[in-house]
C-alpha cells in the first residue's frame, strides 16, 4: 500500500511530487524490485488527483529505470543501475586512454600539447610579468580591426532572409556551388583555369592539406616539403606516417638542385612536393617566375604531384609578384591550395582545393565521410560578400593597409637593427612575414623566446619550422639563430613600437652572448692550464 | 627601338594599352629573350605620358613573367611559360589519380558513387517521371519548414555586433568554450553529467565518429556494430581498414549474447562498439533501461570503450525512454557523441563528444591538426540561441509537431498495411524512422526501388545499413526485405499521402511476387516431367 503526502500548495508540480515520493521509496528500498506498482486510475482516485498527473510521473519512472512498464499489464519496481554523479565517476576511468591508441594518434597529442605550450607566449607569460601591451610578432591570425564585420552581417541576413531553410540543409559534398563558381571566376585573375568542378571545398587550409595526404600517402611514403616549412603541416605528415624530405630554402626558394637530386635519386618517388612559392611561411621569400617553371618542369620530367599552398595569393599589395604555378599546370601536376583566413578572416574556415577533377571527386569522397559537409550558411554568405563586390573591396583595403605596414616594418628594421652586422632579414613581395636571423647568438631557444618577452615582444622561433624540429621532439635544438616577426595582427604604431622593443631585445642578446662568449673564453684558459 | 600607339581616347588605360602592346611584341618575339627594355623614363617622355604609368604597365609584365627586373640594373625580355587556358590543359593529365592512391582512399571514392547513386531516388529520377509531387520517406535531412531561421538569424546579429572580430579569429580547437559549457548543462537534462573540458565540439556527429577512429584504430582492428546501423559509418570504417563484426539487431535491440560471445571468443578486443540506443538508425528501435545496464556492463567486463551515438536524443517525443548509457558511466568507458543537426538544422555541422577527459585531450589534438578550429561564428550563434531559451522552445515544438507525425505515420501503416499478413513495422518509440519487414517479396533491390518510384514514393532500402551491403560492393544483395521510412521531411498530409502509396506499391509488389511464384511454380512443375 502506497500513501502519498501530495501539497497542492507546494510550488512543485503534482506530478513531480508523485515522482520524487515513490523515487525515494524505491530507492531505500521500501518498494523492492519486483513489486507491483497500482494502476494510474488506482492512485489517481485513492489521492484525488487526475490519472493523467499519475501517468505523467509512471513515465519519468519508466524513462530513468525505476520502473518497468509491461505492455497491457501492471507496472513492476525495477532495480536500476544509479545515474554516476560527478562524483562517483572514477578519478582514473577503466581505459588507459593515454596507451590505448596507435601511436599515430599519440604523435598528434604531442604535437598539439607542444603548440599549446607556446600560447602563453601570446598570453598569459605576458599578463603575469605585468606587460599587458606585449607586442605580438608571433601570431599569424589576422588584425581584427581590418574585419569587414558590417558588410559580412549583412550578406548573412541576406542569405538567411532570401534562401532561409535551403542554405542550412545538408550542403554539397563538393561545397556550395555558387561559391565554387567563384572561386573558379577569382582563380582567373591569378592566371589559372578551373571549372567548379574542378574545386572542392574544404574546412580551411589545413583540412585541404589532410584531404591531400589522406588521399595521397600511405604509411612510409615520403614528402618533400620546403626547409623550414608551415609548422602545422609537420604533425600531419608524422600522423600519416610519412617521411618528411626537408628541401632546403636558399634566398631564392626551394633549393631546386637538391629536390631534382632527391627525385632522381630515390628508389621511392615522393608522394607529393609541398611548396609556399608566395610569401613563404615562415621565411617570407617569394620565388621568381624562373624559380616556378623549373620547379613545374621537375616535377613534371618526374611525374610527381606538386602541392602548390597558395595561402596569401591574394596578399600581393607590391604587385611585382608571378602567378601562381598552377597557371602553368597545362599537364595537371598541381594540386592548388586557397584559403580565406589570411585576407578576410581565419575563423571563416573556409579553403578550397582546385586541381584536375578526377582527383577533385576523389578528395571529395573523403571529405564527404569525415564531416557530410561543409556548413552551407557561411559558404553562402561568403559568396554573397564576394558577389556584392565587398570582397574586391575589401582585398583592395587589405593591400593599402598592408603594403604601408610592412613598409613600416621594413623601415623600422633598416633604422634600428642594420647597425648588427650578424643580424639580417628577408625583404618580402607581400604578405604578413619576415624571417630574422641573428647569426652566432651563441643562445638557444628558449632564452631568445624570453629575452624578447621580458622585451615585450613576442616572435615564433625558427626552430618551430624544421622539419626536425622541437615540435616533434621537444629536446632537440636546431638552428636557434632564426625567427620570424609576422605583422599580421599589428597596425604602423604598433609596429614601429614592437622593432624598437625588438632592437633592445636584439642588444641585449649579443651583449649576452659577448658576456657567455666572454666567460666560455674564460673557462676554457683555466681548463687549458 | 619601341613604338607604341596609345590612344587616350581609347576606354583601356594608357598602361594597359601599354602592357598589351609590349605583351604582344613578346609572344610573337619581336622583342627576343634578352632584349634590354627601355627604362620607365625613357619610355615615359618618348610617348608624353607619366612614368608611373609605364611602371605599372611594367609590373604586369614582370608578375606574369614576361621581363626579368633586375635590381638597379634594366630589365630584360624573357621566355615565359604561357598560362595554361583551358583548352591546353590536357584531358589526361600526366598523374593517374585513378590508380596513383592508396586503396583506402579508393574505398570511399567508390562508397561516395553510390551514395550518390541513390540521390536520384530523391531527385532526378522523379523530375524525369512527370512526377515533381514525390513523398520523400528516403532521407533523413530535416523539414525545413520547421527551421527557426529568424529566432537563430537574430542570435547571429547579436553575436556579431555585441562579439565582432573576437569570434571571427581561429577558434579553440575543443570547440567555443560557452557552447562546451551550454552542453554540459544540457546533458545533465539526459542525466549525464559531464565538464566542459570532457567536451569537444565537432563538425557534426561523422566528424565525431571519424574522429574516434582516428584515435582508436589501427588497420586491422576490430569494431563491434549493431547490423543494420548507420549507413555512412560503413566506408568509414572500411577506409580505416577496420573489420566490422556485425551484431544482430533483435526487437529489444542490439542481441547481447551474440556480443557477448564476440567480446569472449575474439583473441582481438574490438576497438570499440558503436551503438545507437535510441531510435536506431535504420530500425527505429529503443532499447530499455536493462539492456543499457547489460551493455555497460558487458563493455566494463571486457575493458571495451562503448560509442554511444545518441544523435536523436532531443527527440524524446512520446517520453518514455531511458536516459543515455553515458548517464550511468561510472568507469569512463562510453564515449557519447550528440550532434543539433537532427533537432535544430543539419546544415550548422556541429555535434560533440563527450568522454573522460583524457581522450578528449586527444581527440582535440587530432581535430586541430584536421582544420585548426570549427568556425566560432555558428558556434556563438549557437550559443546565443541555446543561451535564450529558443533551443529549448524549438525542442518542445518539435516533440509537439513529431509526436503527430509519427502518430500519423504509425495509424497510417496500421490502417492501410495491416491487410498484408507478410508486411510488418517497428513502433518507435520517438525519432524519425520506422523499419518495414516484407517477408517473402521476392524481388531484388533494384526492383524495390522502382516499384515504390513509380508510385510517386521514395524509401531507403535495408541492403544500404548491413556492415557487407551493397554500398561497399555494389553487386551483392541481400536482405532486400526491409526498408527505412524516415518522416523527418514530412508534415502530416504529406505522410498520410505517402502511406497511400507506400500501400499501393506495396500491393503491387505481393501481386507481381504472386505472379512470379505462380511462374515459378509452372516452371518447377515443367521441370518435374
Amino acid at each position: 500500500m502506497i500513501i502519498l503526502k501530495l501539497e497542492r500548495k507546494n510550488k512543485m508540480p503534482l506530478f513531480r511530487q508523485i515522482f520524487q515520493q515513490l523515487k525515494r521509496l524505491i530507492e531505500n528500498n521500501t518498494l523492492k524490485p519486483g513489486f507491483r506498482m497500482p494502476s494510474t486510475r488506482t492512485l489517481a482516485e485513492k489521492h484525488g488527483i487526475n490519472r493523467s498527473t499519475v501517468y505523467k510521473a509512471y513515465e519519468e519512472l519508466w524513462a530513468l529505470g525505476y520502473m518497468e512498464s509491461r505492455p497491457g499489464s501492471y507496472s513492476v519496481v525495477r532495480k536500476r543501475q544509479k545515474i554516476a554523479t560527478p562524483e562517483q565517476k572514477s578519478k582514473q576511468g577503466l581505459i588507459q586512454w593515454e596507451t590505448i591508441s596507435s601511436d599515430v594518434g599519440l604523435t598528434l597529442h604531442h604535437a598539439y600539447q607542444e603548440l599549446k605550450s607556446r600560447l602563453p607566449l601570446i598570453k598569459e607569460t605576458f599578463d603575469a610579468a605585468g606587460k599587458p601591451d606585449v607586442i605580438n610578432f608571433a601570431s599569424l591570425d589576422l588584425d581584427p580591426r581590418l574585419f569587414p564585420i558590417e558588410d559580412f552581417r549583412r550578406c548573412l541576413n541576406t542569405v538567411l532572409v532570401e534562401q532561409g531553410g535551403k542554405i542550412l540543409r545538408y550542403g554539397e559534398g563538393a561545397g556550395y556551388k555558387p561559391l565554387r563558381e567563384y572561386i573558379a571566376r577569382r582563380l582567373r585573375v591569378h592566371g589559372i583555369s578551373a571549372n567548379p568542378d574542378e574545386i572542392v571545398i574544404t574546412n580551411g587550409c589545413q583540412n585541404a592539406i589532410e584531404l591531400v595526404l589522406k588521399f595521397l600517402t600511405v604509411p612510409g611514403s615520403k614528402v618533400a616539403t620546403e626547409s623550414p616549412t608551415y609548422t602545422n603541416i609537420l604533425p600531419l605528415l608524422k600522423y600519416f606516417k610519412t617521411d618528411i624530405i626537408g628541401i632546403p630554402m636558399k634566398p631564392d626558394g626551394m633549393d631546386l638542385d637538391y629536390l631534382r637530386e632527391v627525385l632522381s635519386r630515390e628508389t621511392q618517388k615522393p608522394a607529393f612536393v609541398y611548396t609556399i612559392p608566395n610569401f613563404h611561411n615562415p621565411t617570407g621569400i617569394t620565388t621568381d617566375q624562373a624559380h616556378r617553371e623549373r620547379l613545374l618542369a621537375l616535377c613534371e620530367a618526374y611525374e610527381v604531384p606538386l602541392v602548390e599552398d597558395g595561402f596569401e595569393e591574394e596578399m600581393k599589395y607590391y604587385g611585382k609578384v608571378p602567378l601562381p604555378i598552377k597557371s602553368m599546370d597545362r599537364k595537371q601536376v598541381v594540386i592548388y591550395m586557397g584559403t580565406f583566413s589570411k585576407v578576410l578572416f581565419p575563423g571563416i574556415r573556409i579553403g578550397w582545393i582546385a586541381a584536375e577533377n578526377k582527383l577533385i571527386e576523389r578528395l571529395e569522397a573523403i571529405k564527404k565521410f569525415s564531416d557530410l559537409s561543409t556548413n552551407t550558411l557561411l559558404q553562402a554568405a561568403l559568396y554573397e560578400f564576394c558577389e556584392q563586390s565587398h570582397y574586391n573591396r575589401h582585398v583592395k583595403r587589405m593591400h593599402r593597409e598592408y603594403r604601408k605596414r610592412m613598409h613600416t616594418a621594413l623601415t623600422g628594421l633598416k633604422e634600428h637593427l642594420s647597425g648588427f652586422d650578424r643580424v639580417s632579414w628577408t625583404e618580402p613581395a607581400g604578405g604578413y612575414l619576415i624571417w630574422v636571423k641573428l647569426r652566432d647568438a651563441g643562445i638557444d631557444r628558449e632564452t631568445l623566446k624570453q629575452v624578447f618577452i621580458r622585451n615585450g615582444v613576442t616572435i615564433m622561433p625558427g626552430t618551430f619550422f624544421y622539419p626536425d624540429s622541437t615540435l616533434l621532439s621537444p629536446n632537440t635544438n636546431t638552428s636557434h639563430q632564426y625567427f620570424r616577426l609576422s605583422i599580421s595582427t599589428l597596425n604602423e604604431n604598433e609596429i614601429r613600437e614592437g622593432i624598437l622593443r625588438l632592437a633592445k631585445a636584439i642588444s641585449k642578446i649579443y651583449s649576452h652572448e659577448g658576456h657567455e662568449g666572454a666567460r666560455r673564453e674564460e673557462e676554457k684558459k683555466i681548463r687549458s692550464y
